[in-house]
C-alpha cells in the first residue's frame, strides 16, 4: 500500500513497527560503509598481478623512452597510445599523468586562474566573478574545485538525457560562465548515459566566454557491470566538428580499473590545448611516473585487454547492484516513498527520498552505524534544494555487509517518511 | 703558464694549436650529454628490486592503511616515517606526495596565488608585485617556477657558506619580497653545503612579509658520493626556535635515490601550516600514490636503508667526479682561465670560465657534439651578467663518454678564452 494512502492510524501502526525494527537494526552495533565509490577487497585482487608483475632490464625502455629516468613530458608514449585508443581519440591529443585525474582536473582550473586558458582574455583570477555549471546530482569532488577557487556554482539539474540543454543555452549567454562539469558515461550518482542529442548540442553551444571549457570527466568509460561495453561519443571530435575545437578537455584513469589512486591517469585535449597546457606544465613537472605507464602498458597491452579485465569487475560488482536494487525494489517500491536509478555501469545508485526527508535518512543510518554519503553532497554548496538525493555507493562492502546495509537503509527510508507524514 | 702571462705570439700560437684539436673533437662526430642531473643506466639499474619486488596480498595494509586503495590524504604513514627519519623530522610535519617534489614546490606557489599561505593577507595573485630571491647560481627550474607565475626574481649571489646573507637581510625588508629558494646541501649547481652559520641566520630572518616563505628543496640531502653522510640542520626546528615556525617548507624526493620521477617525494613543514595545505590539498587529491610509498618502505624499511644504498651511487659517481676535476686541473689549472668547485656529494661541478665566455663555450662544446646546461640557466631569467657559469652534470654518460665529453670542453674553455684574449 502507498504510504499517502493510508489512513493516519495505518501510517502510525506502520511507524511504531518501524521504530521498533530501527531499534534492533541498531541494537546490531553495525559498522558499515556504503559511502564512497570505493572499489572493494576482491576487486583489488583483480590487479595483483599488476602490483607484482616482472619487468626486464630491457623492457623499461620503449619507443626509446627509458621509463625509469626523467624525460618525456608527456609521458610514456606507448601509455599515451593506451588511452587513446580507450577513448577514441588522436595519440598527439594525449597527455598520460601521474596516479589521478582529478588532480589534473584541478590543475586545469588552477591554470586557468593563475594564467587563463588558450582563448582567455586574462586569468580568471582577475576577473571579479566566474560561474560554473554544475549538473546535479553531481560528483562532490567537482563542485569542492570550484568551491575552493571561489566560482559561483551553478546547478543544472539532470535529465534522463544528461544535463537540463535548455538551461545550459541559456546560461553560456553569459561571458562570466566559464565551463561545465561533464561526467558523460554513468554520470555520478545517476549512472545517467547522456543521450547523443545532448552531447551533440553540448558540443554545438555558443558561449559567450571565449574560454567556456567543458571539464569532461570520462571516469566511467569503460565501467559497465551490466551487458557489453557501450562505445561513446569522441568529443573532442565532436567539438571539432562543430566549429569549438578547443572547448572541452576530457579526463580519465585507471583508479577503476586497477587501483584506486595508484592508476594512472590521462587528459585529451585539441593539439592547439595542448601546445598551450605543454608550456604551463613544463614548470611543473618534468614527467610524471612513466614505470607505473610502463607497468600498465605490459599488463594490459590494449584497449582490449582493458575490456576483458573490466569483465571481471563486474562480475564482482553486478550481484552489489541487484542487492541494492532487490531491497528498493521490495521494501520501498510498494509504498512509492522514493525513486532510483537503474544504473547499468558506473558506481552508485542515485535514491531520491521524500522531500525533506535525506538528511533525516541520513542521520538515522549514521547512528544505526551505516555510513552513507552526505545527504546534499550530491548538490552544489552541498545544497540539494529538495533535500531528497542520496548517494549509494554499494561497491566497498561485502555482499553480506551490504545485505545489512540495505536493511537499515530500508528501514530508515520508511520511517523517515513516516516521520515526515505525522509531522513527528 | 698562466694565459694573462703570454705574449700576442704565445697567445696566438696556442690559439692555432687549440683550434687544431678542436677542428679533431668536430670530426669525431660525437653525441654526447652533460646538460642535466640525469642519474646514468648503472645507477638505474641499483633500484632493479625495487622494480619487482613481491608484495604479499596481506602486506599491502599497513598500520591499517590499504596501499591500493583510495585515502589517506597525507600518504601511507609508514612512508612519512621513512621521510621523517630521513630529514630529522617530526612524523606529523611530513606529507608524502607523488613522484616529483619539483610539483609539490610548484603547487606550494600555485597555492600562495590562488589562495594565499597561512599567514598571507590575500592570494599573490591580487598583489601588484611579488618578489623572491633567487640564490645564483641556482636551479633553473625553481627560477622557471618563479618565472611562469609573473615574480620578480632576485639575484642573491652564492658565497662558498650559502646565499650572501647580508643581502638576503637587507632584501626581506621589503614586505613585496615574498620567499627565497634554497638548495641546502650541495646546492644546484655549486655543491655548496650552507654553514650552520647562515643557516641560523637564514631562521632567524625577520622579513617584512608575514607570509615570507623559504622553499628548502633538499633534493641532495643523503648524496654523498664522496665520504660519509654529513648531518644536516633540522630547518623546521631551526625556525621554530627562532620564533618563525610557519617560514620554511622542506622537500625531498627519492628521484635521485630510486627512479628519477618515478620515486616518492615528500614535503614538510610545521604542523599549522600542514592544517592549512591539508584543507587546500583535499580539493586537489584524494592521496598519491600509495603503492609506490608501500614499495619504497618495503625496499628501504628505515633511513640507514637509505643511506646504504646511497653507498652504491657513491661509487659509481665518484669515478665521474673525479674525471671531471681531473681534465680541468690538469687542461685548465695551469692556464688559469676558469675556476670550478670541488663538491663532494650533489650532482653537478659548478665551472667558472673567463668572464664573457660561457655562452661560446657553450656553443663550440655543442658544434662538437657535446651538449651542456645552456649558459646563463642557472641564473634567474637565465641571465648570467658575467656570461661565465656552466653546469658540468657528469652523472648520465658513462665514464668513457664523459672522457670524451670532458676532452672537448677542455678545448672549448681553451679557445674561448684565448678568442678572448685575442679579440678574435
Amino acid at each position: 500500500m502507498k504510504l499517502n494512502e493510508m489512513s493516519r492510524q495505518q501510517l502510525e501502526n506502520l511507524y511504531q513497527v518501524t521504530l521498533a525494527e530501527y531499534e534492533k537494526c541498531k541494537a546490531q552495533g553495525l559498522h558499515l560503509d556504503m559511502s564512497r565509490g570505493k572499489p572493494g577487497q576482491e576487486q583489488l585482487d583483480l590487479s595483483m598481478d599488476l602490483l607484482n608483475m616482472h619487468i626486464d632490464p630491457n623492457e623499461t625502455k620503449m619507443d626509446g623512452v627509458e621509463a625509469r629516468n626523467y624525460g618525456e613530458l608527456m609521458g610514456l608514449p606507448a601509455a599515451r597510445r593506451l588511452f587513446a585508443e580507450l577513448l577514441g581519440v588522436r595519440f598527439e591529443q594525449v597527455f598520460a599523468g601521474g596516479s589521478a585525474s582529478l588532480t589534473l582536473m584541478y590543475d586545469l582550473i588552477a591554470k586557468a586562474y593563475t594564467h587563463g586558458l588558450l582563448h582567455s582574455e586574462k586569468p580568471w583570477s582577475k576577473l571579479d566573478k566566474v560561474r560554473f555549471l554544475c549538473p546535479a546530482p553531481g560528483y562532490d569532488r567537482h563542485f569542492t574545485i570550484s568551491s575552493t577557487f571561489g566560482m559561483e556554482l551553478i546547478t543544472i539539474p539532470m535529465t534522463d538525457n544528461g544535463p537540463d540543454m535548455d538551461l545550459v543555452e541559456e546560461y553560456v549567454k553569459d561571458p562570466a560562465v566559464k565551463g561545465m562539469w561533464c561526467v558523460p558515461k554513468y554520470s555520478n550518482p545517476d549512472g545517467i548515459v547522456y543521450s547523443d542529442e545532448t552531447i551533440a548540442r553540448i558540443a554545438s553551444l555558443r558561449p559567450a566566454a571565449p574560454d567556456f571549457t567543458l571539464v569532461w570527466d570520462n571516469a566511467y568509460c569503460v565501467h559497465e557491470f551490466d551487458g557489453d561495453f557501450v562505445p561513446f561519443v569522441n568529443i573532442l571530435d565532436a567539438c571539432e566538428k562543430a566549429g569549438n575545437p578547443d572547448m572541452v578537455f576530457e579526463f580519465a584513469s585507471t583508479s577503476k580499473i586497477t587501483f584506486p589512486g595508484a592508476g594512472i591517469a590521462c587528459f585529451a585535449c585539441s593539439e592547439a590545448n595542448m601546445d598551450y597546457m605543454k608550456k604551463l606544465l613544463n614548470a611543473q613537472i618534468i614527467s610524471y611516473d612513466k614505470i607505473n605507464h610502463l607497468r600498465h602498458v605490459l599488463y594490459f597491452k590494449n584497449a582490449q585487454g582493458v575490456l576483458d579485465h573490466m569483465k571481471k569487475h563486474a562480475a564482482i560488482m553486478k550481484p552489489k547492484f541487484d542487492t541494492v536494487l532487490r531491497y528498493l525494489d521490495g521494501e520501498i517500491a510498494p509504498l512509492d516513498i522514493a525513486h532510483w536509478h537503474r544504473p547499468r555501469g558506473g558506481y552508485f545508485v542515485s535514491l531520491f527520498v521524500m522531500n525533506g526527508c535525506a538528511k533525516r535518512v541520513h542521520a538515522l543510518c549514521k547512528e544505526a552505524g551505516v555510513v552513507m554519503t552526505g545527504a546534499g553532497a550530491t548538490y552544489p554548496g552541498k545544497n540539494d534544494p529538495n533535500d531528497s538525493n542520496l548517494r549509494i555507493a554499494p561497491s566497498f562492502p561485502p555482499l553480506d555487509e551490504l545485505e545489512k546495509a540495505m536493511q537499515v537503509l530500508c528501514v530508515c527510508i520508511k520511517l523517515a517518511a513516516a516521520e515526515k507524514l505525522l509531522n513527528k
